[in-house]
């Protein structure tokens, strides 16, 4: 890598900043709340110096690259969509060109958009798929709303977005299941997880197996601590099923994940009989960064 | 009928009474605030007489028959379910006797329960299955907790409850689709009901069709005020698909259901390709009650 690099991850309720030197090394690295939801209309280059300010300071040659919400249309400035297949130059070459306080420039990422009768989009996620360096393959980022992205002789082709960690929630907080959950004790978690796991496979579908949680549970056949891993398994196994009709059944799943998503997605593809490899969201994002800045100073 | 009838469909949080004369006819209804879970300990005979004290003294001679949460673990008395395949005579025999204030004797019919591997149970829709008269069929009673039942040879085969009401409501008034949903105008009733019901048969599931009511509208494919009707006919696929899964195709759907719900589901069958006949809650309650009481009085 020819500069430095300062890159920013900066979603809608957080931004997370790094400082990576010419040898490819996390310099510095921290995370703010300064996400672009907390941004006034035209305050984001006084947010940058808020975030990263020192970081330019101290490497004043770095180049400068945005990636996720800030690229929207309620961030610093919209990047449109790169519509899916799309290779890494697609993306880098369409990031959008911004100027900090001091007259640097940045580039703000665009994010993706695919298209197959029902309309899908990412931002930020792109970027960690990029740092995956895969040339064919599926990657899965879990979270709030997971992406399942397919990669075909290097470009990004496909991808789908699943409700699984905000449904999650939801039921587990708001729905008539919160009543009986509660905190997992004993086995509750390996109880929860394989009855879940089996109902995913119930043919009435989500909406059944969803409320047999309670009626388990008042039969006596699980306690109220399996409720949530219930859920939990319950929800992940549809997901990995739609993922399987959507895009067939993958050799490997590239995991992008940390702490209890990658042991709950982890333990999901074992009990599915699905091999996977974990990478963590940071570097799978701070390779991504790298190899999308390579593209824009070449 | 020998007798008149006072007849309750007493709920959680709401009772329905009925006074039904000896000639079967409805002459008074009333609905209370009194459910169950506003009943303190040992207070469901006072409870009684403010529901339905003054039906009692006009019709002193009446049968008196309590269906629904009332014969739950938290109501007046348990009276245990029915295991399926369960015939009006079993359901009629298991009810259990109380007293009154007065000392004059009352029927708490019990709840049905279906077992394959997932337990399943309902309080109260089967006094409504058992007012339809089926010998053959499948029916179909949507709500927060929609139950489906099917019928064979005048006996209560199987069914199997889904989580497609409350599931709606999570979703329109407490996920991320809630800030983007506004109150239906124009034709966003068919968009969306058109786009949810295609939806439906989308191979990636439930949980990645639900997250496509965000992108169609951030795509201005679909106004906010299609994202509830969306949603909607989204979850009343997904449970039409479920329940064929499981019962196979109905010949006729018997649907009981009034107002919306009888519009949106009937818009659904229409929309699947499935006849489907019309009862109201209330017609199927009092023909049930009467049906199981005269077996109780018999």
């Amino acid at each position: 890598m020819p500069k430095p690099l300062i890159a920013l991850d900066w979603g809608t309720t957080r931004a997370r900043a790094f400082l990576i030197g010419e040898d490819g090394r996390v310099m510095d690295r921290r995370i703010a709340d300064q996400g672009i939801q907390s941004v006034p209309a035209g305050g984001f280059p006084a947010a940058f110096e808020a975030i990263a300010g020192d970081f330019l300071r101290r490497r004043p040659d770095a180049a400068i690259v945005l990636a996720g919400m800030v690229g929207s249309r309620n961030g610093w400035v919209e990047a449109p969509y790169v519509a899916c297949p799309a290779s890494i130059e697609a993306l880098a070459d369409a990031g959008i060109a911004v100027t900090l306080e001091d007259g640097t420039r940045a580039t703000v990422l665009p994010g993706l958009s695919w298209d197959d009768g029902a309309f899908d989009v990412m931002r930020g996620e792109e970027t960690l798929i990029v740092g995956l360096g895969l040339n064919e393959g599926i990657a899965c980022l879990p979270g709030t709303h997971s992406k399942w992205v397919e990669v075909r002789a290097g470009r990004i082709t496909r991808f789908a977005s699943f409700m699984t960690g905000e449904i999650y929630g939801l039921l587990r907080q708001h729905s008539i299941l919160a009543r009986l959950a509660e905190e997992p004790s004993g086995d509750d978690a390996s109880t929860g997880a394989a009855r879940g796991f089996a109902a995913a496979a119930r043919p009435a579908g989500l909406l059944n197996a969803a409320f047999a949680a309670r009626t388990e549970v008042l039969a006596g056949r699980m306690g109220g601590g399996a409720v949530g891993p219930y859920l939990s398994a319950l929800l992940v196994g549809q997901e990995i099923a739609g993922v399987q009709a959507l895009f067939g059944r993958p050799a490997t799943v590239h995991l992008v994940a940390d702490g209890a998503l990658a042991a709950s997605y982890g333990a999901a593809f074992e009990t599915a009989g699905l091999p996977f490899q974990i990478t963590t969201p940071e570097d799978a994002f701070v390779a991504g960064v790298k190899r999308l800045a390579a593209r824009l100073v070449a």
